[in-house]
């Protein structure tokens, strides 16, 4: 599936039968959403940064954010409404309201307030996200007047620039559409937007997500199928192992009625889009110009296998290695060596591939210079499997981190 | 205390009354231990890459090595042997002789056993650490060669080309000698010689580091102040968060006897060598430009300050924010925020200061600026605190670690 960065692999996205990319569609894709995206003055660049995303009508929602026990105002504001009643989300790039206090948790319900009355809305209805510089109040003047302009220019074309405005140093916004025909006849369009993982300020790997769906579904069953498209996505990747306190993912879901039994479809689909999206992020991470699925397989357990495929994901050795196209395979049995301390039973030397081929072959050295390739590593120790992308450790990584001063 | 490269901050080594640089000593200082270092042609500079240190007489010893559960074979073989019974060591760099399965194991004992014949030992009175590449068996020719040629060379001058034999691609050797100065009068005379981490091939921070004590130690009192000075020192730092299957400490005992209440003394003087080495592998860590002590307190326990510093000294978020000397308080946050999930009550903000400046203040530019200088963190959670040594991640490590090819 294509998409910026382009996403060439379709089995790592996995997208279920009848899902198919809706050209040149976005986050507003399906019938009776509505978004903006406007310039409040918050990136000194005068670039869009702030979007507002809005339901037309009832809908239900779900809602999954970061697990940091430091969390940015807004996740912590969002924490106290109900997720399931979520109609329209306001978001602001430039500063993130992280570690503001209680003040900044003022500020996050003031925008929901702002844009709440602006959109007829009781405030408990509007989820708020910020992403940018951490440790600084939120220039509030200028966020009121961006609500207030977003609201007002709300409308079904305006997904584009809502996926700009929420973007940091994106090298482009993520997002798109899809139409999943169900099988009885009739489609679900789903839109999508989302940024990261690339950024100055803060620095850190903000992920944000936002996922509209064209029907109608329980809300109960939305956010059972949320948590598990995020677990299979978004909880799959790592840049540089980094956990953001703003991560945040959203998804809005009306219209007619999904029919009976098209729950678990919609599902795949949900997932295979948060994948897209995922896979997006991993493609632009910080100064990244590989990414690699790192597929462990023969663990004792699925936590086992986790614990590798994060270890081997992680590791800066790893991470310079597939930078430098170096099948370098003592650095893949260090990261299992130092993974697997304290797991029982005996460990083996690990098998390793990439797309398949062995490592250690000379047929290697050309997969390596794909942009896009699988880590194959077999541990031999049972049938429990995981897998998790990864971008490689450059100098743009250091560049990109290193030199900009607060 | 001076070294290269040099450790300037007597606060983070903690010498203990008595302790003293021996200007121009080496690992052989203490009267009955002599030393070699050959070129047998493992590296293909043509540089002394085989050493050798032994003991005239009877000594006590003790031997810490890697906790990863795919340890070098040198290391599987020397867990075959007594820790407290080594007389001697033989060491090779250019080739790890890791991941070479039981042929690999064989190796090592045979250089083990040619070592001990020309040294009039047993077998198992001699400890053998290989250090580079991983994965190729070792070339056991030029390898034996060169015990020949070594053991014919030992001398108590030989301690400076021992020290050069060990290091891969250190900037420089590590070591030197100290003088103790007993309480009673009479002194111990410690030697040091150590490599890490800074390394191409393999590509990871094996470190190894030999010390030699001029007096005799009870065994069981010297493996336990050699465990305890590990801990202290060598399990404190983090160059990339990584370990090798090579990592090894050995520590030989003999002489005069230590009067009976020195034993305390004699450990922290252990330590305070051992952290001696330890900092001067991070200063030479691979590319780095800063070594910066994280200093955790006010944690609930040690377990959870241990953690916090390792998250923090680990993040590659903050270790390029140390390059690029910006006051990134974002990216500790994120650090601490990340370490503590699933910790007990209520996490705050961190309190952060560089060598006791708050770090947000514009004081803190210039500490900034310093090679080394203490990373301040204090969570306001209890009264459990823990150290670590960390260096900075820049563009000579990504290229350290891509830019060789294999």
């Amino acid at each position: 599936m294509g998409g910026f960065p382009p996403v060439d692999r379709d089995d790592w996205v996995r997208a279920p039968e009848g899902l198919a990319l809706l050209e040149g569609g976005t986050v507003t894709a399906p019938p009776g959403f509505r978004a903006a995206g406007v310039a409040c003055g918050l990136k000194p660049s005068g670039a869009r940064d702030l979007g507002v995303l809005a339901a037309d009508g009832p809908v239900a929602s779900a809602l999954v954010d970061t697990t940091s026990v430091l969390p940015s105002a807004p996740v912590r504001r969002n924490r106290g409404i109900d997720r399931a009643g979520i109609r329209a989300v306001v978001v602001n790039a430039g500063s993130a309201n992280a570690a503001t206090g209680s003040p900044g948790i003022d500020d996050a319900d003031l925008m929901a307030r702002r844009a709440a009355g602006g959109l007829g809305l009781l405030p408990e209805q509007v989820a708020v996200c910020s992403t940018g510089t951490i440790g600084d109040r939120i220039d509030m003047e200028r966020v009121n007047a961006g609500i207030d302009e977003a609201v007002a220019a709300l409308s079904p074309d305006g997904g584009a620039h809502f996926g700009a405005a929420i973007c940091t140093t994106d090298r482009a916004p993520k997002g798109g559409a899809f139409r999943l025909a169900l099988p009885g006849g009739g489609e679900v369009v789903i839109g999508a937007a989302a940024k990261g993982a690339g950024m100055i300020r803060p620095g850190m790997a903000t992920m944000l997500a936002y996922v509209a769906v064209g029907a109608a579904v329980d809300p109960a069953d939305l956010q059972e199928m949320t948590a598990r498209a995020a677990a299979a996505s978004f909880n799959r990747i790592s840049v540089d192992g980094q956990m953001s306190p703003s991560d945040t993912l959203l998804v809005m879901a009306g219209g007619p009625p999904l029919p009976p039994g098209d729950g678990a479809l919609l599902g795949d689909a949900l997932a295979a889009v948060c994948r897209w999206l995922a896979i997006q992020m991993v493609r632009d991470g910080e100064g990244a110009e590989h990414a690699v699925r790192v597929v462990v397989e023969g663990a004792r357990d699925p936590e086992e296998a986790d614990r590798v495929a994060r270890a081997v994901g992680d590791s800066p050795l790893v991470k310079s290695a597939i930078f430098g196209r170096d099948p370098n395979w003592g650095r893949i049995s260090q990261a299992v060596g130092a993974a697997l301390v304290g797991a029982p039973g005996p460990v083996h030397e690990p098998d390793v591939s990439v797309d398949g081929v062995p490592y250690a072959s000379d047929a290697a050295r050309s997969v390596l210079e794909r942009v896009e390739y699988d880590l194959g590593i077999s541990l031999g120790r049972g049938a429990a499997s995981a897998e998790l992308w990864a971008c490689d450790l450059t100098h743009g990584y250091v560049t990109v981190n290193a030199e900009y001063h607060t």
